[in-house]
């Protein structure tokens, strides 16, 4: 593979998400934070700061809303280069609203992302260059999901990054409240003899795509079926809503070897959304810079993912360096100081 | 007329607005304050702090979203009885995103208000006892701007509650990204032999309805066209976007009178949106509260259109007791206190 | 019973409470969260927020303090219709300080709430129609030991209530910053014959009522001396400011029964002040919506209390629809999702 | 006179103000800002920050809320010696809402200061070395106007101060809430002829001590009949909320001369409350650190007046080397900077 | 000139800014807003804004302010490709605290910038490339002022891109605390001769570089003897802190032509730091984008620099399409909304 | 020992400490909470609230940093009379920037307090009378480290005030980002033969002065060598960033004796930073409070240690009696309540 311009593109949706302050209410609170989200977005910051190259490939409306998500996006290193612009009067971003649980109150989602700029992008926006700048291509279940013309557009840019010789990494990502089972599961096994990388929780396998057994035997089989190099599946353990153990299996196929190290547990949450793509974006950092090492990608991806539920917002917010310290002081190797000066 | 329920019923559509704090800039900022607003919904929680008893006709989603909304509908004091809630998992309150302004620099709006819950708000889902129960019945040109079903709908109100002895008022509101001028003249011309208190700007007046000559023969030959008791029109001077000059004009039928007063001059702007609203709630209270008085409403509109200025948010926040403040300093009648202790 | 215009109406105080914000101090910090509360009120609003009908029976002054309480009590959905207004320049509402606590510091309360509008409450001011409009009525130990007015009042209402047909609910809530254990065992034990729902902690069935044996047995004489339908007292662990475990034990005299469930363990505390209360409004709506169920009552109870727990200022947030969810949750049947979307 | 530990004491109620952020309202804000003011705290806060070393007499409860206050007075480098404390469990700081206006919309106040610990203080809570203490006590008409008993403790004061040899300062500050014109007059004519330094407003000489002519003529006939050293008279025109023009006379009866410079005219005004208090800590510093010249009085009155209206909250907050770069400023000599840097 | 990376590259430091929200003081605030600056960075960010491409060349800290700095610059859409990291422990970035000023108190800056990472930036860390990327190159005396060293390196720079061809931007930008005039003087007039677009102001003119006679003559005396094409000159009168006029004068030197239209008066001013750079940002744009349009590049320039002024923090925040928008209505062609929607 | 002005004097840096609010990170949120800190302010601070008289002594900027220094040095109710201010334009006051963790990511610290105001400082600054006015003289490691000149005014002071009679209590805290271990053990074995009070943690103990053993034979060790009265080493387990327990032993020399208690289990930590501080505070209070108590010393020591942890910012904030309610719940003797009311 020659030098590329990207380590990682990924396709997907842009949203606008909007929380109350702490642990206050949406149906009452007067204030909401702002910030910028999206599983694919979150992949990318996430991998960015640990150090790869990355850009997103998404399509959002040409108003101060839009803005806002550009600046944000450049704000966490992730390149706008294939950002593409919605000019029409009812180019909208779509919004989440988010609340923070405390036990035994849950945190609280409502979705408000139909009709949004992103269900308008197709492949004619970009240049045929596009396909030959990136060593990986991410996107996951939510881009198929979303309605028809995005579920082609992603379809057709997996099989042309393919034909160019990038690693296409896909997250499973099921959301019931955009489509059902079956669809997904449909949708899904028509791309997966593409996939490289695959991402995909226990339920989801059971559920969606009807596998039985136990975890590891489920993986190899997924792998043997549509010849996929890697597949990660996360373990959460949710105590509360403040307090959650994090880890993953990764299976190595090339090996035939299963990858595991203890979880991270009594997680202090602050905010677990996001939490599961930065574990992809770590995963893909330790894939793509260290020649496909699935120990490194087991390492960064827990690391990252665990680490995330420590932080405001959607997107991870941690160096390479700070990854390293944390993975370091979880292998407990050396002296573990109390902070970071 | 025997003794109604409410004072004023209206039929609108509910915003969500978010504004980043102060001065700054939707583009950067990660914080917005939360609000509620829409045309009809200013006017009535205007109408209810004055003294009027109110209620909002209008459909919200059932979720996080629509309840803050209810909330804050209660906490100004309008009733929700005839706020009907979409239970579709698609249902969504408007957006509007507001960025105050400063000289050079204007204010700015970014709007996200198409498919929404009030979209699907249909008469059948009030009893028709509705139409009795109140004094006067207002809406707007926004409502019936904003799609077929809601200008058939308000259509359909105005005539059930005129044939009930209801009032009708009407507030062109005319907004260029909803409608175009000839849709919007079509349309009211159509409804405006129901309507007996009339609001259109004078820039409205020539644009729309194409009148000609000054405003004043303008507001008559409307009052006689269509037989309209009160036709009000306000005089805004923007000497920037901090610094206004507020007035109006009424024309008041039949006594063939034009009523008038010294504008506010040099108002103190903090939040200008709302502040027509603002107007037609003093109006409204006026003449429903003082036998049709004209002269009230005149006072009574200009004051709380003029104070409305200074209030953060889309709606009115001074009870009536200030309003007569306010009017008492404006007629500098007596001995001028700096405070209000 | 016919059908009245409330399921709950409550005679309280209502106070101002000002909150420094997180975890800061009231001796340093330089800003206060304002919001409402009281024993009575906090009760009310949760009744609401479940499904009741409930209103409010105070005194508040008639000044900017007290109309923000006004439209707070409204934000919350219970009535003001009987709320009167003190006209006085001196009318005042009682104001409390809250600090935050986090193991080993406790949280802690100053209180300025002597001289305020609602001493001066009294039964002339309401119309005898009030006394049939409300299946019950509810009040607490604060409401008598204020002064000698406010208890004239409450004893007052408690009769006329009781004659009208209406349950009586009363919650002891000994505060001994209010008067002495002998004073309220001789005001309480005058009223309790009119008592149908007694709240009462095991602490003060003990110090305040000098009962012995366990705390079934002193439930159950209470009920059988004064012939009270239900006893409910709560249980609370206090393992740390951050964290209580949260449950409680209802007797129901017509069945003599005893009902019990597993407390809810490890509540992540952000706010304490009120669950209390919200027991309270999840035992009334129990009652009233479910034809008196003394298992209903305990499982609203016991949720709604250990959930406000995570609510932060005075007042329940929950619906009845979340509120369910917590107990699906904790009697485990079903699958449980991590989030509510 | 010898070398004395301060340059003023006075006697105060210190009060706790609070205030809703920016330009919301009282009514329906959630937040207050906390601060501490009063009348004599902020005038010895001011004379404190341009170089005078002040103390406060006064009497605060003894709970969080007087704690804060204390260490905000510590803040500002006024002296907490001669504060004390009250340990009943009902002692209370006074309290006063402050709301910010901006024109039509007029700055609104709620006091709620009665039954106050100020209220119980007693000289016989000093030892008699308070009196030997200072080079000037200063009070003004609002502790004569609080109860019989400040009004004791205040005169009494003045005459054991005056015997040691302080020159007395006072301000009358009529307040109407407080008491009638004739009261004031009564209790204020009794105590002059201690007073040598007098601030009276123009409205004040003639409303409530019934003078009549121009103010010159007025603020020499105080002087003569009094036998009064300095008599001092702000001039302040409210062209709006927002913008003020503010000046003052000083009568000088020794050299029966009138200082006057031209007035600042069009200050931004952010917070208006206390400038007359700020006027008088630079009055009392022209006058003590200049030897009582009447010039610099005036100078440094004028300033410290103009540029607190330009400072959120109740007090001065500008040093003496501030407020000579505003007098330079405004005398217009030599060249003026745009920023100090 | 052949197709560069850039339109505009700056050397100049970034320093940190933090200021007291609102008018908040600096003594006393216990709250900071934090923003970038710095001269060079701002004229950057506005260029940026406005359409060209361009990258800062400066020295940071490799800390969480260094990233937090970097952060920020991506933000604003400028490139950090050619910001190079300080790895010493004592690397810092410079601060400033800016506290905002209301008439008669003026605004007050502390610096606190000295022994800062930028002062050991060096030629040595840039590779040749560089000096070719860029169609325009632009520093100021603030990085000539700073030390030998980033002098030293301002003047090679500038040598170097000027023989690469592209066009050198310089602003006087006097600051006295950094240098006397004698000092600026002598390093000014030694790298004139490479400078192409030079901005001053009149004061400094006469002051530094002793011209004298009127605004106009010096300029072409400027341009005249170093061979300048561009020399432009703001125009600001400072009413107030919150109120300014801003315009400029430029002189084509290839024309000998001066450019001027009527200032912007009464500009609500937010926050007037860095509206002089913001000014530059838009001549810089004005000459680029329009093929050296003298006309273009004062219309640009004095509408950034005059809607700066309405926006907080250090950079402009304007896009290109609202810079126009302000030129058009400056220069009131056709109707003029009062709002952007 | 005659009648002294303080009780405790401490030579010590005075830092600025700025922390992104809550969970925030410093590399991207845009708003500081703003505090005073120092290892010694810190132990004044608290020392002060429980009772003692306190001062500092150091040296600051003549700025407004300097002067909000100052402020809140009086807020906290330390004297500032010996704080001596550098009027050089280059005075600064070090800043370190300080961010929460939550598990797995740990607290970050920034310092940039080189160059500061602080090393400028000198013995001939302060008069003689200085030596005589206090019963106690405190300084730390820090101060020795700083640099040559602040190491030379610590052994200096600490020789003066021993010669007055003063006891002399010395900290260690050793940070390796000021010097080495080798350096900080030269250079505090030099002065260790002063010192009447030791404060050293078990690892700097190892670390650095080699001790070898259990802990308590290196206390006497340490006592033994060098006639030191006192030896105290806290005791703190880090379970997470969220979670510790705190508890001590101290060593008394006179009597050869081990004072020891449970320590304080799950504390809630909300700002760690200055619990060591606030532990030698409460050891000095109840050395100095009670006639050299070690038994006292540990049980104020330990409590003020721990409830720090719950506390924003760098500084004790509790009261001797809000610490007496610490220990008594500690020791758990009679009822304990949850609140404090």
């Amino acid at each position: 593979m020659g030098i590329t311009k990207f380590d990682v593109l990924s396709l997907g949706e842009i949203l606008l998400r909007l929380s109350p302050p702490q642990n206050e209410r949406i149906v009452r609170e007067d204030n909401f934070e702002k910030q910028v989200g999206g599983a694919e977005l979150n992949v990318l910051s996430g991998a960015s700061l640990l150090g790869l190259r990355t850009g997103i490939i998404s399509k959002i409306p040409d108003n101060d809303i839009g803005i806002y998500a550009r600046n944000k996006i450049r704000f966490v290193g992730v390149s706008d280069e294939y950002l593409v612009y919605d000019k029409m009067k009812n180019g909208r971003l779509g919004i989440y609203y988010y609340e923070n649980g405390a036990y035994p109150r849950k945190p609280r989602i409502v979705y408000d992302r139909m009709h949004t700029s992103m269900l308008k992008i197709s492949t004619e926006e970009f240049g045929d260059e596009i396909y030959s700048s990136a060593r990986c291509f991410h996107t996951t279940g939510i881009t198929l999901a979303l309605c028809e013309n995005t579920r082609k557009t992603a379809v057709n840019m997996m099989k042309k990054f393919k034909e160019a010789g990038a690693l296409i990494s896909f997250d499973v990502n099921y959301r019931s409240n955009l489509w059902s089972g079956p669809e997904a599961r449909t949708a899904i096994e028509e791309i997966l003899s593409y996939v490289d990388i695959f991402f995909c929780s226990e339920d989801t396998a059971r559920l969606t795509f009807k596998k039985t057994g136990d975890i590891k035997t489920i993986m190899r089989e997924l792998a043997d079926e549509y010849s996929i190099h890697v597949v990660a599946s996360t373990q959460r353990v949710v105590h509360s809503p403040r307090l959650h153990t994090f880890g993953s299996i990764i299976y190595d196929k090339l090996n035939d070897a299963y990858l595991e190290e203890p979880p991270y547990v009594n997680i202090e949450v602050i905010d677990r959304i996001g939490s599961g793509d930065a574990y992809i974006s770590g995963v893909l950092y330790g894939l793509l810079s260290n020649d496909g090492s699935c120990r490194k990608a087991l390492e960064f991806g827990n690391a990252a993912g665990a680490v995330k539920n420590t932080i405001p917002g959607d997107m991870q917010a941690s160096s390479c360096e700070e990854i390293e310290t944390v993975i370091k002081a979880h292998q407990n190797t050396g002296a573990d100081a109390e902070m970071v000066r």
